[in-house]
């Protein structure tokens, strides 16, 4: 597997005044294995590009002109969970903090997803300086297919396993040019413009989850990304650098954008590995087959159940295609070591005694067509669910889904599962910081302004309660909506009521558009009552009706039932043409509005139903 | 306001074997304050109508024919929570428990919802001897406008608070006949043609909930309804009636069918009382204008709010159709008792003291046009949300509306409220038994059999677990289906693999059909990808194409942006149809085939979408 590839994309444009761009990978050693020691890596990281290596308490590069203000832009997910999407712009630099995608809502009909809208970026993508990525979630990487191109290829930076799950999602997108992306280390230092960047390294329900620091002139920022202080990870990954959060406090922060998921929730996130130990119980209880339901991005739960599966001698087939690339993207970079001979493929499972495996799959939320699923309608190629099967449910439902996993679960109950849902393994409640890290991370860092990011509006409150209860003043808590300007100048903030474009632009198949709300509207108008189309066919010299009209009707009535009113409706339109002036009706939109108003009028005093009524006039 | 009405419908046919049917209300007493106490109740009863008086033990009808067996079954509320209705049939005697509605699944568009399927009974209402009501939620009476005059009017048995909310609920439907409802006392006993019936005191979160006896010659069966054991109710309503519980166990049972709803849960439930404590302490704490989102059907609930504003000196406004009138009910009957002073206008509310004011309303599920809803989005005519108001809403959120309540929260704390969603006051948790009580009720009952009802199919394994885990034998619990036939011979029963007719029947706007699942489909389809409709209009004689195909579409793309798109699919048609031999056409079927299998496999590749293709041939 190719994990580091050379960055082809488009140069990134250098203003004169500042250092040149790197022009090759921070860092092009993939495999933890083959990686040297940190401070290795960082020197060696100097030798390449001229990266801030300076204490950076004082910003190196001088202020802009006296009216230029740091701008940030929190363009998705202040209103949702998803599709999260920060843009930082001081004078002619631009960085970009994920690139998520959110999943749509259920007045969103046949939509595949949402993602961040970059209008703000047009005419601007020569100012890009770096798109930033903090980890490998899909509602932080998922809008990266479609909105890198537009914004003509600009740098990607993160850190290995984030990278290697980006570039793998990329290989759905045949037609696309390579990406120019490189790998960091939480210890590098980079310079994208104006703006002075480091990491530090944060938990969360998958490795490599890191927040950022950007510096500028005019203020330090620090975007957490999601985060969680794990005390306790599992092994593999390390505990947050509370030493470095402290020093990067210490040195002065302006403004903290922080994950607001949680934050409603008092006290202390659970660890890792609290979770692994009450997956190791049932797992070790569990008289017969397991099988997991999980989420295929949730990397350090998978990881434990490799190793407790390991532990009690039981082999493991994994089945659902993300969740296989994730788990081989996660042995190659050494996340997840296991032995080979563990690892069995999903075709032999049935050769193996019951009590000896593991399965691991997707398909936790109900997903259609997710192993789990197939697996419990007695689809799955590989697998017949059996008497005394244990279905452990490794996820929280997102909200929406509910009734789906309810009958996801009675189908397994049916086939004589037994079912385990445990809400202690929420993949929300797991991954997030809770009030007291809230608590924590403000009293590390002590940033003057505190801006709750990825959560609805409510949530951001609750985040925001939190700071007001340690006493932060309320006008230091930016509670800003999508696309909401917030300026920086002289370390000084204010929550501006500038909005930058951040409607939903959806995803609807191979289209990308903000204009499809027209679309998904009438998408909700034919779910709601269906539609009627009536054809009426008149002479275009003399207007006079031809032959009796046509009506054709989908998802209104069924027809059957209804002969009658569908014969009372066709004499009703042939009436109201016929008794029409054809004078009246030059261009026939005068006739179909009539048409229109009064079919729509008629049905509802039949139906008490509201179809979408199409008239259409052929004249020949 | 009239709460009793005689019974002008249908006279129940009454077979000459058995005693005549009641033909007047078993109780017209309706105030409980004009209620005279049980013993004359049920001693007056007796003059009126032969009802059984003697113990019950040994039912007092013979065995019918030595074929004849008891069928129980239950078609609604087993595979779902919602439209609840058992069918018992002993011979030529049906008598129906329940008649609910249950709220569409997501994947129904334009549904209004579904009820119970009564095919069944077809042919067979004359043998109907009553229909029985356990309490008065619309998952329990919800179907009862649009069956009961499909089955010709049957009696209808209920507790006089729900009979109250089912005639008020039939005050919607102008165009139907009375009703033929009688209101019972839990003392009272009845006989139904072969079914002696005899009822018990239970708690739920609505007064006036009740468990049913049913006694043939073949065996004993005891359906709860909805409930929990409430030690310590609220005032006005009294504990469940364990003695007589404990008696007709001593008697002997055959089959219990108990609610499914909480049983999974461990422990007991908690008192109405206890969640009054709790909203005590929110309301007392509060400083502001209090707005108490909630079901209108939680009237224990309700009742709590007004005594608890009342004792702390507040005025009430009630907002809400079905809350205003249950509030009307309750106090009519005495359930609620209130100072006229305390209960005003809320036209009038801006007029007190925001510290006095608490407003009950409905909405607490982001219904769209619910006073909550309008209060929110600053669309209601006399309330405006003031930064210090407190919102509670004071219900679970239902499966399915999660994120509609999300927003609905959001649009609350950008209006400055303080939102409490407190999970005790949970709508289900409240009312429903959990695991211990179940176990308890399992005690004092000691039924052979143990039928789980009143959720989905999971929901009713868990209940079946806790019998297991007392001891009951596997066998003896039906883990059944809707429609699935039970049957009761000598005590003895058995789960059948017979099925009755159990498919959704959809109430969708005025129409009622089990046909409609072909309009759904053709909604989710048009919700999915919207529809193209092509119409093609041709010379009769020669087939040829008069002019060029019209393309009309919806929900598919966005047609500004896809102009090429449309023009290149009208080219191809027109191409399709001048291409084709206009003989091989006699119908039209065949070019249209043509023209919908082209045109969606073209459509596909160019858009990935699969949108509804409509072809139409116009023949002038």
């Amino acid at each position: 597997m190719v994990l580091e590839q050379k960055p082809v994309g488009v140069k990134p444009p250098t203003p004169a005044s500042r250092p040149p761009m790197p022009r090759r990978p921070y860092n092009s050693y993939n495999r933890p294995s083959q990686r040297p020691p940190v401070r290795q890596s960082f020197s060696r990281l100097r030798e390449v590009v001229p990266t801030v290596v300076a204490p950076l308490a004082k910003p190196l590069a001088a202020p802009l002109a006296l009216g230029t203000k740091m701008r940030v832009m929190v363009v998705g997910g202040l209103e949702e969970i998803g599709r999260n999407c920060t843009i930082l712009e001081y004078g002619n630099d631009i960085v970009i903090i994920d690139m998520g995608l959110q999943f749509p809502e259920e007045d969103m009909p046949g939509i595949d997803y949402i993602i961040p809208n970059m209008n703000y970026l047009k005419g601007k993508e020569k100012n890009i300086r770096g798109v930033i990525i903090t980890h490998g979630h899909y509602d932080h990487i998922g809008g990266i297919p479609h909105l890198i191109p537009v914004l003509g290829y600009p740098p990607i930076y993160g850190l290995p396993l984030t990278n290697a799950i980006i570039k793998k999602r990329q290989d759905d997108y045949k037609n696309l040019r390579p990406l120019s992306i490189h790998n960091v280390t939480v210890n590098d230092k980079l310079r994208l413009g104006a703006f002075e960047v480091e990491f530090f390294h944060l938990n969360h329900n998958i490795p490599d989850a890191m927040g950022i620091v950007l510096r500028t002139a005019e203020g330090v920022i620090v975007h957490t990304g999601d985060w969680k202080f794990d005390y306790q990870p599992v092994a593999g990954d390390a505990p947050a650098d509370l030493q470095r959060i402290a020093r990067i406090g210490s040195e002065g922060v302006t403004a903290l954008l922080s994950d607001s998921t949680n934050a409603s929730s008092p006290g202390h996130q659970i660890s890792e590995s609290e979770i692994g130990t009450n997956l190791d119980d049932i797992i070790t209880k569990a008289k017969g087959r397991i099988i997991i339901g999980t989420f295929s991005s949730l990397l350090s739960r998978i990881k434990q159940v490799v190793e407790i599966a390991e532990r009690l001698g039981k082999v493991i087939a994994v089945d659902g295609y993300s969740l296989k690339s994730n788990m081989e993207i996660a042995k190659e970079l050494g996340y997840i070591k296991v032995n080979p001979k563990t690892i069995v493929d999903i075709k032999n499972i049935e050769q193996y005694p019951l009590e000896k495996v593991v399965i691991i799959c997707t398909g936790a939320q109900g997903e259609k067509n997710a192993a789990l699923m197939r697996i419990a309608n007695g689809e799955h190629r590989s697998v017949r669910l059996t008497k005394g099967d244990t279905v452990i449910f490794s996820s929280s439902v997102i909200p929406g889904n509910e009734r789906t996993v309810q009958r996801l679960k009675d189908t397994l109950f049916r086939k004589g599962a037994e079912v385990i849902h445990y809400q202690m393994m929420d993949v929300h409640a797991g991954g997030h910081a809770k009030a007291d890290d809230v608590k924590l991370m403000l009293r590390l860092l002590n940033p003057k302004y505190f801006v709750p990011i990825h959560g609805n509006h409510y949530l951001l409150c609750y985040n925001g309660k939190v700071a007001r209860s340690i006493g932060m003043p309320q006008e230091n808590i930016f509670i800003a909506d999508n696309g909401q300007v917030m300026e920086f100048k002289a370390g000084q903030g204010v929550l501006t009521k500038e909005k930058i474009p951040a409607d939903y632009v959806f995803v609807d198949g191979l289209g990308v558009s903000d204009e499809t709300n027209v679309v998904v509207r009438d998408r909700q108008l034919l779910a709601e009552d269906g539609m009627v189309v009536i054809i009426t066919t008149i002479d275009s010299k003399t207007g006079k009706l031809i032959q009796n009209p046509d009506i054709i009707s989908r998802g209104f009535v069924f027809l059957k039932e209804h002969k009658e009113l569908i014969e009372d409706l066709r004499n009703r339109v042939k009436k109201i043409v016929t008794e029409s002036d054809p004078l009246s009706w030059a261009d026939t939109n005068n006739i179909r509005n009539k048409i229109r108003d009064y079919v729509g009028q008629f049905l509802y005093t039949k139906t008490e139903k509201r179809p979408m009524v199409l008239p259409v006039i052929i004249e020949v």
